[in-house]
């Protein structure tokens, strides 16, 4: 009896800390201070926006999804590294970023945030065999049926009508000034948590770098690298100044360049770099698959993008564990 | 040589048995008397609607799915409970609905029915690491190919040239009256076998009621839970006046609620409370998904919905066997 | 390093049989006769149709993609054995296809094919638990991600602005003296490397005989089979005068008729044949699916065609090693 209440109290204590360690596991890094800045950096860029709902969607997600773990009676250490919450904090990103603001909006918004727990046991499960894991996959699945299902319920509205959109009309004009050609590459990072916000794509360079130094320089490496790409292949003008370009690719640099290939290697460096370059040729598809039906890909092409590199499991990049 | 043919006299004398429990297992009941009373309704609301053929169909689907079982010389007791038949006896009832009756279509539906027996086997072997079955997937797969070559095959028409809708046009008026509402709720259980008819629903329920009290309480729940979940959040009227975001969310509320999980435990009566109201989200994405192509989800947001519940494998809702 | 330099020496002598073979693999033949017969046939069908670049186009792809395998270190049994460079040469022929003749377009293609080396390690991973492997589909899905991002990468655009076409436009009328039924056939077999020319079909029958009759048979087999379905089902007249409901049924004819089923047994001649058949309405199904999004099918029913029909792994059909 004393034991299970030192237990609980224990949770309690730990839960800032597990809670903050999820946002940080967006990018891969198990550090409450990298959290609570890439938390920082939601809060500026989503006030910036006008659209500070977002922000507490993230909160609302993050919390959500870390005590549907706790509910399950998952794996603590799972727990403690903020596994739990990492798909849960995107979720509350994405729902008052395409959604309106009603109460339906909310509802749905925790009964997806809970669902990303149960749904990483599973999707983990589905990888295992092949070595990898689920990613943001789990965020991404569910978000999809439930913003496609906004079309049909009129209780939870989608932000936009979106209109889908014919290749010739979306080249545009792109300013190259190196000023704005800084500023695609921020936000290119920003977009990780679907904010439009320079200043937050520091932010968030500062949390990977507290953690890890070669997190934060693959970011920037992928940011930059997949800017350099969609811009030589001429995409869409409009598309490039919002960071869309580089979200999916930031993650996958991470992954392959900082997380799970053999560091301090040649070859994984071209490995990886060929997998930031893969991974905006495979955003660019999916926009344009998702395009009749107005669907936003979220993070898929990074998961797309990473599995295709890591399940081949070459042992030539595999970590010297 | 003697064994051989009593073998074979057993097998016809247990033919008729092994189809109609085909139909039971559509809603996983392993009893002919559920599929007799299944079939009944079947053919009730078939010539109700004027569309009897449907029920023509149902038969020979299950028939053809059954024999195909015997050709490719399965394991018996998947054909003794009625394994073989529930995909075809679905994809009996969804051809004649969706497609005109012509000579090709029935034989696209022959093809299409035995075929689901051997995909069943191919799916299963996918889905047995996972601790989880193929479920209705066989059917929904096999008749998504059929029903979109239908477009291109002049032999066998498409009912209707099904016109994409916005989701701005679908809201309506719905008629919420007590018996309204009751009309609605028996139409979502009839909707499992493609039939718009409450009085099908009330056979439909008697047939589980036969087999397991559980089983009829739980598709009794689902439809009411669903119902009450697309009214929420202002799904369109005139699809949840015909019962369409009733019948996966009734399967997947047998599944969770009366077959997979341990009963008799308050927790599992959450988790299946959750799955049918995660299935109904997935039913309109699905819905929003395909309605460029115009194409039905068919049982799909079931199998989805209710894998994505129980490949986590948790101990907690685990069947104490 | 005497032994690496001779090895080295080796690898490149063995390389013009290596990159032969691949192209020979498509259909499933271990012989740079084969092949090089193939490439025959794709040089004099590009040309004739005044698309020269689709030759180089192959050439380039497989060459790739066969040195991704050098550089990975991959098997060498598999290199030897053309693993490595099936994909990359249809890679080689969709891009020039599909897609303007731009240095950009040149170096996506490249990309494009070394990765189907990776992918296909990767997927073939997937698909090992299930007593099979990946077939075309590292090329199926790769380059569905290029062909769709070329929409928003104006870099590499796509060659025609594919319309979006209804049923009812697509009958058309076929012409079905002999002589035309004949150029139909042949050029079922040629579309396999997307090449629209009866005489290609004549070198593709002739590659395929040099290497195995009973391959070529299957190959004329699966080519009419299917001919005879589409017609009988009234398919689109335009795409049944090109061979567009040919290849993916003659590589399923190819697959199980002669290469992955016990061969000289009437059960696998009739599983066979049942294969070609679902093929083709896989073909027609997913036309149809692709047909909003504008994007060719490429070998992907032929691939899903022949799954559903080998991960069921009846012994009856299975070969006697």
């Amino acid at each position: 009896m004393n034991d299970s209440a030192n237990a609980n109290s224990a949770v309690w204590r730990d839960f800032p800390r597990t809670v903050l360690r999820g946002v940080g596991q967006v990018m891969f890094q198990d550090s409450m201070w990298t959290g609570l800045l890439f938390l920082i950096g939601i809060f500026w860029g989503a006030y910036a926006e006008g659209l500070g709902v977002v922000a507490w969607g993230a909160v609302v997600g993050v919390v959500v999804s870390t005590l549907a773990g706790y509910c399950l009676k998952l794996s603590d250490t799972n727990g403690a590294q903020g596994l739990w919450g990492f798909n849960g904090v995107l979720v509350g990103c994405a729902f008052p970023t395409f959604m309106g603001n009603t109460i339906w909006m909310w509802l749905a918004l925790i009964l997806c945030a809970a669902m990303t727990t149960w749904v990483r046991t599973a999707l983990n499960r589905v990888f295992a065999p092949y070595g990898t894991s689920s990613f943001t996959f789990p965020f991404v699945l569910c978000t999809w049926f439930f913003l496609l299902a906004a079309r049909y319920m009129h209780g939870m509205p989608p932000e936009f009508e979106s209109v889908p959109v014919m290749a010739s009309e979306t080249v545009g004009h792109l300013d190259m000034s190196f000023g704005n050609l800084v500023v695609y590459w921020l936000k290119g990072i920003s977009q990780v948590f679907l904010i439009n916000s320079w200043v937050t794509g520091i932010f968030f360079l500062a949390g990977l770098a507290v953690c890890s130094w070669r997190a934060a320089l693959w970011a920037a490496i992928a940011s930059a690298v997949s800017l350099f790409t969609i811009i030589l292949w001429r995409g869409p003008a409009a598309d490039i100044a919002e960071g869309l370009y580089g979200f999916s690719a930031v993650l996958t640099g991470i992954a392959l360049g900082a997380t799970f290939c053999r560091t301090g290697n040649w070859r994984t460096w071209i490995w990886s770099l060929l997998g930031i370059v893969a991974t905006v040729f495979i955003q660019a598809g999916m926009n344009a698959a998702f395009a009749p039906i107005g669907l936003a890909t979220l993070t898929g092409p990074f998961c797309i993008g990473t599995w295709l590199f890591l399940i081949p499991g070459y042992k030539m990049f595999a970590p010297k564990f």
